[in-house]
């Protein structure tokens, strides 16, 4: 990679574009102003657009009505950097150590997204002209949920409209292992709260005739799963897409699970839903998870209290076929079967995110797989994922065209936590992956 | 009530003695130095015990070893006062509205322990003399679990020794209801911690793959109960001692339980264990409660985080005559028993206090009997509690002689909450009672 580009990339990284928290949001403006002057030095037409929250970033190439056009979208707020001391080095001064790129963001989502630019770069140097039409559509507010995105792509749609959407945002499968993910997981984020008294009553005084709100709680809760992990909600399967024979083909050829998962795991016994793979349950089973659960005196030593409310935080990972809307009514039905008449539930609905899901047998995709072919020097394995990007299912919606994520990030690479990281590798494969992608696009 | 005597009680109000609270220590100082020079004023020789803790006031009339002597136990200490800002009147001001008297502490355990100083102090202005020997104990402990008193008992016992201790610091059974409790159930509090991994983990990267502590922790302790709410612990019934024939006739003769407890459960439904009554689940059957559960993420919104531990803080109320390190012991086997192998548990322990049960027939008991009768003009009725009171089954192993409680508190009195009273008939009523309970106890 030349100097220039490693600059620029390194330039990009020091922004402290950390869009959760509204101190920032003059280098939040900053870092999206260096996108426009970078777009602009490709002869791009860029503009920053405001929104209610943090600014979007879109840049194209001079449209040409014979050319086809692709939409690469990206990210350029990255997570805080909390905790500061668990990192090695600075986490907004870029290092490379071993051929490994250190910093917040470079991995989720700055280096995979300044991928595609330097791509974009590279072939209007190499050749003077780019082999489709190219918009960037490079937002600010990702790692904070995308809450005005949606509302931006209804009003601008007729400025995007795109043949194919293409992005960088995921990880391989595994360490030198291109990978495109063409399905990831929903989401529904509910709280449960429950009450059984008015107050916290004296264990003493009304111990063994008051009911107990954790109690009741704990009694719910420990009803969602039997104890095979299977979720226990009617109906909370019947919409489950089968896995295809296809996928199980593809995956047969992944390195062994228990290699990947080298980061936050090293002390956690493995388990899950009965007659399913590691992966299996992770990418394709839905899931019923406690957040956070609360209720009564958590302080030293003890209170002989009984709790007269308690409550949990939910979220469900959906799969396709199913919807948050859906998992919502059945969970309600369920809880709803089992409260007791001296409970009183409230079930409040925090987010929902639909799961996506794309055939990536398309013309596009094989599209794909020739230009990671011609990177990678190996062959494109067909993943899904199982975390959720609640735009992907918007874009779909809306654009009604194929999606392709192509992850740059390791499996290692510590997004969201301390000493993120990226091979420098993967950025310059996946520059080249990104010149061959948009001729490869060219020509469906 | 002459003027002098509710001077007297007004001004023992008046002492904030908040053991609770280290700030207070001069002024448990000053109550019990106020104290010991009351405890001089009739004759007594007194003496304030330092303790490790807060002090202990003990004072004996001239003893005569033709004469049996009753121990009267009490505490000076009393529960913090907030919130404050629930009080109709400053809680250490006592006033009297409507002949109840309203400070901190008047009921739990100042106006009761006074009513018994005050029936001394006027048997000796009426006879000049007392009909048995009588040693007052009242320790500046008791709010926070009298953790050095057992200590003072064992190198004071020489000092101490009773032919029966009476007590004032339970309540009656409803108003205007003499009440004897021989029966106070026990206690073993515990913290149930549980670690499915070495930190939290992202629910969309490992969710379905990876164990949840809080779930974990929920199936735990959704285990502790059927749905007749009959503990399951195996064998946590078995040392249960049976309820005999003439308890019930004697609670036969209480007012209904629905309209007792009219304080802090008007919007509770209440419930429990099926096939008992009110007063048998309060009285007789033990517990076992959630008093605090916690685990993840509890702010606001959503974290999509799969927590890699949570806890539970757990009471169970013991009945004669389970023991703690019984339930201890057995609870240990039951959540090892449901422990999955992903899962660690840990379980300390915080304290432990043995369930009270005292024969009410023996002839002590029968005086106690007259001597109400005499004072209240009704029959005492017999009941058991469903607090603790862990100093008296050290009482009871040290001295080994009959305990009698008279609680001389209402139902409704509000004891550790704003706004705590005590009727001033009960006072009265407490010095009559106690004067009649010399007299009669002398005879024995």
């Amino acid at each position: 990679m030349i100097q220039k580009s490693l600059d620029d990339l390194f330039d990009f990284l020091r922004f402290q574009s950390i869009s959760a928290d509204p101190a920032y949001a003059d280098e939040m403006r900053r870092c999206a102003g260096w996108l426009d002057v970078k777009f602009k030095g490709l002869g791009f037409e860029s503009s920053v657009y405001p929104t209610a929250g943090h600014p979007v970033v879109v840049a194209r190439s001079l449209p040409r009505p014979d050319r086809r056009t692709v939409l690469i979208y990206g990210h350029y707020d990255v997570q805080p950097a909390d905790p500061i001391d668990l990192w090695a080095s600075p986490p907004f001064e870029p290092r490379i150590e071993n051929g490994i790129i250190y910093a917040r963001g470079v991995a989720d989502n700055k280096g995979q997204i300044m991928a595609h630019i330097l791509g974009v770069e590279e072939t209007l140097k190499k050749t003077g002209d780019l082999p489709v039409n190219v918009i960037f559509l490079v937002e600010g507010e990702e790692e904070t949920g995308s809450p005005h995105l949606e509302d931006f792509l209804h009003h601008h749609s007729a400025l995007l409209r795109p043949d194919v959407i293409v992005l960088s945002d995921t990880s391989m499968a595994a360490p030198n292992t291109p990978s495109r993910t063409y399905g990831l997981r929903g989401i529904l984020a509910l709280e449960l709260w429950v009450r059984s008294a008015d107050r916290d009553l004296h264990s003493g005084t009304f111990g063994g005739a008051a009911p107990n709100a954790a109690l009741s709680l704990a009694k719910l809760l420990g009803a969602l799963h039997d104890n095979d992990f299977r979720v226990q909600i009617p109906g909370f399967y019947d919409n489950v897409l089968p896995v295809q024979s296809w996928e199980h083909e593809e995956w047969a050829r992944l390195p062994s699970p228990r290699a990947a998962p080298q980061g936050p795991d090293r002390q956690v016994s493995f388990t899950g839903e009965k007659g399913f793979t590691y992966r299996e349950r992770i990418w394709t089973r839905p899931t019923a998870e406690i957040n956070g659960i609360s209720g009564g005196y958590q302080g030293r030593g003890s209170k002989t209290v009984i709790p007269g409310e308690a409550f949990a935080k939910l979220t469900f990972r959906l799969v396709p076929n199913q919807t948050p809307e859906e998992i919502e009514e059945k969970a309600r039905a369920y809880f709803a079967s089992l409260c007791p008449p001296y409970l009183e539930i409230n079930i409040t609905v925090d987010h929902g995110g639909m799961p996506f899901f794309c055939d990536p047998h398309t013309k596009d995709g094989m599209a794909a797989q020739r230009a990671v072919k011609r990177s990678w020097g190996s062959d494109l394995v067909l993943i899904r994922g199982g975390g959720t990007i609640a735009i992907l299912p918007t874009f779909h919606r809306i654009f009604g065209v194929d999606i392709i994520l192509l992850g740059l990030a390791s499996p290692d690479c510590n997004s969201h936590a301390p000493n993120e990281n990226l091979p420098l590798k993967n950025v310059e494969t996946g520059v080249q992956m990104n010149r061959a992608l948009l001729e490869e696009l060219a020509g469906v």
